[in-house]
């Protein structure tokens, strides 16, 4: 096994089982039971963990261990994990399946779906506040950031632009990227920028190269994303391929289709890896960017 | 015009200015401004303001300027309006109308109310987070202590309880206080404490006392709310009467009727003035107790 697949095991590992810990069963009626059963359903439903990884290892690329950044690594999964659970609602996407298991509301019903994804959106706070490894400093500027990212400005306003554009047919690539930045780009952004600050980053150059690679990574992961929609099999990629076309969305394939696509993908995957440079231990973050270009689902 | 409404009116306008100014335009897209348009209509559909309000009396009460508290006030008015937006969904309450106006739901349509709530979930730590008026210590103790009330053990598993309630016909009283606590409670509890943490209060006596003040007068509060659900009329409760009835809700009133429930609202607004007896300034606190055991609406 390469020493960046013992790594990012070594992540995943501790995500688990820190998700685990700070969603534990400690009440007493067996109805708050019912629902940190449905909170956990999602969170153990499993996804790739990208984000808590970005969290640890910009972290290490700061100089720190990573281990001080058990919570806000929690948090950001807990955020993204609240983020699907309440996007695959029948009034939203209307998903009935995530990552191959019945989604959170086909699974527990739409009233504890809703209530699991609002327990989720603000348990990460409270993880973070209640934290003994930051110092109070480092955890008020974490909140600050998180507040924002997953905000009316940030993954949310994304959200509902991309609504919005869902009953529009004159999407052009300056919308999509907005689009793209918001949804996708400000979780991972921050992912990136929590690291930093855990490790007691206080360089503002570094902490805005971190934030300036999240967004671009965020960018490449989407068009990935549209490029396996019509290249992937629903064997390889877990889901059905082709849902863009069906649902006549805007992707930067059906702008620029597959060749240009791929080679905006990877031009944005250049110029991520550019900013990396700002960091000295930056070799697992060269490594996982590169994985996430070539990803295969 | 008495002192204590000339306080209660000043309370209320520094409330509707904050609440305006921490959730301005600022943004750039028109689909970000229908957000922050949905979420400026529930919050400013009125409603009591009862929580900023404690928030600020026992700031005061503490020997603090209330004004220190705006962020806390303003961030629990956010939470308290992201949880009846989200309780008026199809999915849970049904309700088509909150304050005589359209829910949000029917406002903005289903989606948007959806993600207008969750934008009030976490607008508020934002804010605290932010502030420029508090500690870092104080801050952390804050949200620490917010992220607490409204989560899975707090706000959150109390409506889980009332959901799960709805579908049982042996609701007892010890199940209906402990949904009431909950569900209503943790929210009035947290705003006293969060006022005593503004006055940079360290008596955990008093913080105490402040915690405990908040769940009874919740309670009150909450069968109170029983009582007019029986005793008011629609023009005078601003909704329909007889609500609980109709949807077969256990109530204080359906377990001992109307006399016995409204002696027990009644102690335990009396235990609840006890405990400001740990106060100094406990004067405007006094008046609004007694104010909201007999209230019409």
């Amino acid at each position: 096994m390469s020493l960046f697949k013992e790594k990012f095991n070594e992540y995943i590992r501790f995500t688990e089982r820190n998700l685990k810990n700070y969603n534990m069963h400690s009440s007493s009626t067996d109805a708050q039971k019912n629902l940190i059963d449905s909170m956990n359903y999602s969170l153990e439903a499993g996804g790739k963990r990208i984000r808590p990884v970005l969290v640890y290892s910009f972290c290490e690329a700061c100089g720190g261990d990573y281990r001080t950044a058990s919570a806000p690594a929690a948090a950001i999964e807990m955020i993204h994990t609240f983020s699907l659970i309440h996007d695959d609602l029948p009034a939203m996407d209307n998903d009935d399946y995530r990552r191959g298991k019945p989604s959170c509301h086909k699974a527990f019903g739409e009233a504890m779906a809703i209530l699991a994804g609002d327990a989720l959106s603000v348990l990460p706070f409270g993880i973070i506040a209640d934290d003994d490894k930051l110092t109070e400093n480092q955890k008020i500027q974490i909140i600050s950031h998180l507040a924002r990212a997953v905000g009316k400005n940030g993954m949310i306003g994304g959200q509902v632009i991309d609504m919005e554009n869902e009953q529009r047919y004159d999407v052009d690539e300056a919308n999509l990227r907005n689009m793209y930045k918001h949804k996708t780009g400000e979780l991972i952004s921050v992912s990136c920028i929590m690291g930093c600050i855990c490790a007691g980053e206080t360089d503002m150059r570094k902490i805005e190269a971190a934030a300036e690679y999240g967004y671009k990574l965020g960018l490449a992961f989407q068009i990935v994303d549209d490029i396996l929609d019509v290249t992937s099999t629903t064997e390889e990629l877990g889901k059905p391929v082709g849902s863009d076309e069906e649902e006549n969305k805007t992707t930067f394939v059906t702008l620029y289709g597959i060749e240009k696509a791929q080679s905006i993908a990877g031009e944005i995957t250049r110029e991520a890896m550019l900013l990396l440079e700002n960091f000295d231990n930056n070799g697992f973050l060269m490594e996982l960017t590169d994985m996430l270009l070539n990803r295969k689902n």
